[in-house]
């Protein structure tokens, strides 16, 4: 079967895969100083939003990886209480974020602000805790605001951003991960969307290697699915110093003073056991 | 961008949703009695199966889904020996449970022995097990062959057909599920792929009533990622009777005699973790 005009399709050519979803109609667009921000109206995954022609989020499946992005590093430090998150501009994984009562700052740095614009339009959801006091949304380059920390002024770092092609791209390199490093201190959790465990593992080796070489003593890969991405398959890696990433704190996540859609201690851990072939292309280095 | 005709596109009306894989050519088209029966060499995926115009396995990622048709529900019995594959003509699954060496017995009902012609030729690597002595490939209805079992004749049932529409039908209702139940006798599971728990929770919910008003006193559904199945999410569904499916033979999974791709203890015990939006839908009933 063909797929008409009424079709958003987003092409992943390296893996000979596409997905695509049904649309009543194109609600934006828009050309930012970084990429093409468009906005779609489908018929059955709420808004969706793309930049250069790839999907970021819908209102459907989003909370997988909002609640995947921001529960697990937050539950896996011992006593998390400030975070910076890098892009994220859609400000779901900020909305995760400030579900935890200790939590007691949160930095939103996004190199788009018109990302942050068309989510709090088109998502409302998503951006309902923007006004919380401990948020504060930043639009600038991340790399640099990283470079300015304090040593050991954070605790959690949560890069939230697209593909590691054009301006993310330095957010996949190790000069990034050891600025990061120096404002995690000594005891610190940096997580990662890590693309497709299937479609793109050299991808998640390549970016484990950075952040090993930029000094974090620990890595650990974990993976749910995400139907809007290609392959449905997806991953984020955790990077920990000072910090045991094999566990996390689950009495407290069997106790969240919110309730998860996704997230569960349950998930957490099951969400961290690794099929052989990927431990296996991991632990080869 | 739009896709060519160099590529097989999967619509799945209900959800707004479709998925396409590249492809170089079409190796094989059949109308069998049942079903039209494709098979498609694509550029990433190897060869391509399809009946009736919807992905049934690539050579790909079709490892995910036998590996875990078959050993979660194998692991979970306490003592394995004789198990009927329902459906499952791409042998795919049969192979999977007879690198168990407890197994002395397999019996493989498909109602379209063209399935397996076409694996044997397209998928050989599926089909190397059909030599074995404890397998017995059979073709015809598994509705009738399920009737005539002796009680407690059998300890694993695995439905591994197409989705609940077609030819498939009865094998998701409660008469099927009874007959399954009295071939188990008082010591058994059966497992059955259940769809996509995003897409298809409905479906997964009725399968689910069926299979508990057949009598079956324990249900458990767990999840995986399947690229090239709707949404990439993908679930299966164990039903047991006089078997705990909380647990399963831990131990054994850790020493298994072969090397999995996909499975393991840990994946086991993962993918059974359900995210709270499916628990509680499941048990509102």
């Amino acid at each position: 079967m063909a797929l008409d005009k009424n079709w958003f399709v987003e092409v992943a050519p390296e893996a000979g895969f596409a997905q695509a979803l049904k649309i009543r109609g194109k609600l934006h667009e828009e050309q930012t100083p970084y990429q093409k921000l468009e906005i779609f109206d489908t018929e059955d995954w709420g808004n969706l939003m793309t930049l250069d022609g790839l999907v970021m989020l819908t209102a459907r499946d989003n909370f997988v990886y909002h609640e995947m992005m921001s529960h697990p590093p937050v539950m896996t430090h011992p006593a998390p209480r400030r975070v910076a998150i890098v892009g994220g501009g859609d400000c779901g994984t900020l909305r995760e974020v400030l579900r935890h009562p200790a939590i007691e700052k949160v930095f939103q740095i996004e190199i788009d602000e018109a990302v942050t614009r068309a989510a709090e339009r088109y998502f409302p959801e998503l951006t309902e805790a923007n006004d919380d006091p401990r948020a504060e949304l930043l639009f600038g380059d991340a790399i640099e605001w990283m470079k300015r920390q304090e040593p050991g002024s954070l605790d959690v770092v949560i890069v939230d951003s697209t593909d590691p092609v054009g301006p993310a791209v330095g957010l996949f390199q190790r000069a990034f991960y050891a600025d990061c490093l120096q404002a995690l201190g000594t005891t610190g959790v940096l997580a990662q969307q890590s693309e497709s465990p299937l479609l793109h593992l050299d991808t998640l080796k390549a970016m484990r290697a950075e952040m090993k070489a930029a000094g974090f003593e620990q890595l650990r890969t974990y993976q749910f699915c995400q139907p809007t991405y290609p392959s449905g398959w997806w991953s984020a890696t955790l990077a920990g110093i000072g910090v045991d990433l094999r566990d996390f704190r689950e009495q407290d996540a069997r106790e969240l003073p919110f309730t998860g859609h996704y997230y569960s201690a349950d998930m957490h851990r099951g969400s961290m056991a690794m099929p052989p072939f990927i431990e296996r292309a991991l632990a080869e280095g």
